[in-house]
């Protein structure tokens, strides 16, 4: 394993992105399991606002899944009540948004209770039930898509209380943003140079060999090259595709699938860690010459160690597990 | 308050980089205060490898002060024991940085320690004890300008379990790096726009007004206009400067003195928050025509709340306190 190795620093084609793989600050990967309880919050606790029956406590649901059910739904997408953003601000012009300073925290910020009972999680449901929660996250982006100043959706989940998760009941979260965040603007500008040196997009292009953890029909799940976190997986498309939103039935029942297996190996062999997981994908308007070089993939980290002062200052990160070493251990969980 | 302001997103000049000001997921700013223990590990322990008389169990020291002490030191500067980069690679020619997407891990990664005596944390020090400290970075860090493939150096702190510290003896890092990493690079670039548009600093001008918490003969203490985190601290030379380490023994003291004033404020403020601090400065092999726009400044950041699942996808943070009323409050704390 990674012990004796000496530290490297790694680059991606994704993101230009430096991390640092520095052995020495390593436990044995197989050695690495959370010490922190996911839900800490919730250790007596069996029933919160997102349960059915407690409909009344939430803030006003914007549909529900089947749409014809009553009592017996499965998922709801509802309006987040602390949101972040507001939907009742005039949207900022797109003139605007190019030079100021400051402009109205126009956008949307909503909450998928993927489940209506407290005590099950993600990865508790079946592949079918997950691909109806990817299917809900694309229903509402294309809903959000309609507004003109919404430029890019962020999907992600917190999963326990380290990973940011101040609610246990199992749920994610859609963000609709009047600019193209940081991360987007950068992955595609990293992207787009790739492209031009190479004639090929990276991400159809991944180095999988040593780094591939699972496999699909339509997906490959790996650890990432240049992985920022110790045990990060990608799940990524393997046909070229700039958009979550274009997901079809067919794809989310078999993403479902995988998805599903990569959160029981993670929380199997790093002892149900608190984690986050993120779709990245590309900005809602895009031009056609910007096709050839977007590929969305979902990205979950597990949080098994905090960042400090170095990360904070640098933006440049840490990383003790050798990527490959990561992976040979997630590819060989045993499923029980 | 901000409790009744719509959110807004704000960009500073110095990051280019958009904040999301959300007063909804507020509590009161006066409320706002730190429940987390800041050193959990240490409850019981009044000795450690980092303490007078344990010398032995440390990495080797670089040096001390007073030079010439013996048991009876202040402050050491050590090797650490669990180094992210290591001093014994080859470290890699300047040719092969622009390139390639892996380089050796070359580098030095130091610990300061900030007195001898295990409960002493940085704000028991007077105002020019903490100045030696800020005279040891400097120190070391013209002893590490020495290396030619050493292309930035971060100081930085960790304080409490919550902000990364896994020892609670106070200290601080150093790392010597061989690439200049991303937030120094991306500073630089919007530094470098915004000085092309204004013919400015952006941080001889930066925005004081309503921010400004306290200052002193050399230097100004604020909130940024588009703090990152809630109750973000910016202490900024009033002179133009690229590098902390031209700080003379006259501005040490008077820096050693308004950090005391910052971390003893935000201490009472937040009751005593785990927090970071980091220096941000200019690489070390910069051109003369990049010294007009690059000013050094610490950055201070109390640990009030995680991250989840949005600040990992966006790199876009929320914060739902406004720059302008944590200024205020802090500019009022009052010292008993
Ligand atoms: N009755 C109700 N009806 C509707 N919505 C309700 C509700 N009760 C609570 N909510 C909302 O439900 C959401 C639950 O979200 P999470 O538990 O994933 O984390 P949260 O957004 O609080 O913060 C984490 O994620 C964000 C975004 O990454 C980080 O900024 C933050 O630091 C981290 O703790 C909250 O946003 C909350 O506002
Ligand atoms: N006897 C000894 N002699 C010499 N050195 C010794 C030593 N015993 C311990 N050390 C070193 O002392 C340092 C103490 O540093 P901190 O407590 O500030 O946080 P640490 O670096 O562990 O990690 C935090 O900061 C880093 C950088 O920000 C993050 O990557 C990480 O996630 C976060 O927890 C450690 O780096 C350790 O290696």
């Amino acid at each position: 394993m990674a012990t004796s190795r000496s530290p490297e620093l790694r680059k991606d084609a994704i993101h230009s992105r430096w991390v640092i793989f520095s052995p020495a600050r390593a436990r044995r990967p197989s050695d690495f399991k959370s010490k922190s309880d996911p839900n800490p919050n919730s250790k007596n606790q069996t029933e919160c606002a997102f349960c059915a029956g407690h409909e009344h406590e939430c803030a006003p649901e914007i549909f529900r899944f089947p749409p014809d059910s009553t009592s017996d739904w499965k998922i709801r997408v509802i309006r987040n009540l602390y949101p972040a953003l507001s939907r009742e601000l005039d949207p900022p012009n797109s003139e605007s948004v190019g030079g100021p300073v400051t402009i109205p925290g126009f956008g949307f910020h909503d909450v998928v209770i993927e489940s209506p009972a407290h005590p099950i999680h993600l990865t508790d449901l079946s592949a079918d039930q997950i691909a109806d929660v990817l299917l809900a996250y694309k229903k509402r982006i294309h809903q959000l898509r309609a507004f003109d100043s919404i430029k890019y959706v962020q999907v992600f989940k917190n999963h326990g209380a380290s990973a940011g998760a101040s609610m246990s009941h199992s749920h994610s979260q859609i963000v609709a943003l009047p600019i193209v965040p940081p991360t987007a603007s950068a992955r595609i500008q990293s992207m787009k140079e790739d492209f031009a040196q190479t004639g090929k997009c990276g991400l159809c292009q991944v180095k999988q060999d040593d780094l591939l953890i699972d496999e699909s029909s339509h997906f490959i799940s790996i650890v990432p090259f240049a992985a920022t976190f110790p045990f990060e997986i990608w799940i990524v498309p393997r046909d070229h595709s700039s958009h979550f939103h274009e997901l079809d039935n067919n794809k989310a029942l078999d993403l479902g699938s995988l998805l599903k297996l990569m959160l029981v190996k993670m929380s199997l062999q790093l002892n149900n860690p608190p984690y986050n997981f993120m779709i990245h994908t590309a900005p809602l308007q895009i031009d056609s010459t910007e096709l050839p070089f977007t590929h969305w993939f979902i990205q979950i980290v597990p949080q098994l160690s905090g960042v400090g002062g170095f990360e904070l200052g640098t933006g440049c990160y840490i990383n003790p597990v050798f990527p490959e070493d990561a992976a040979k251990v997630l590819r060989e969980v045993l499923i029980p």
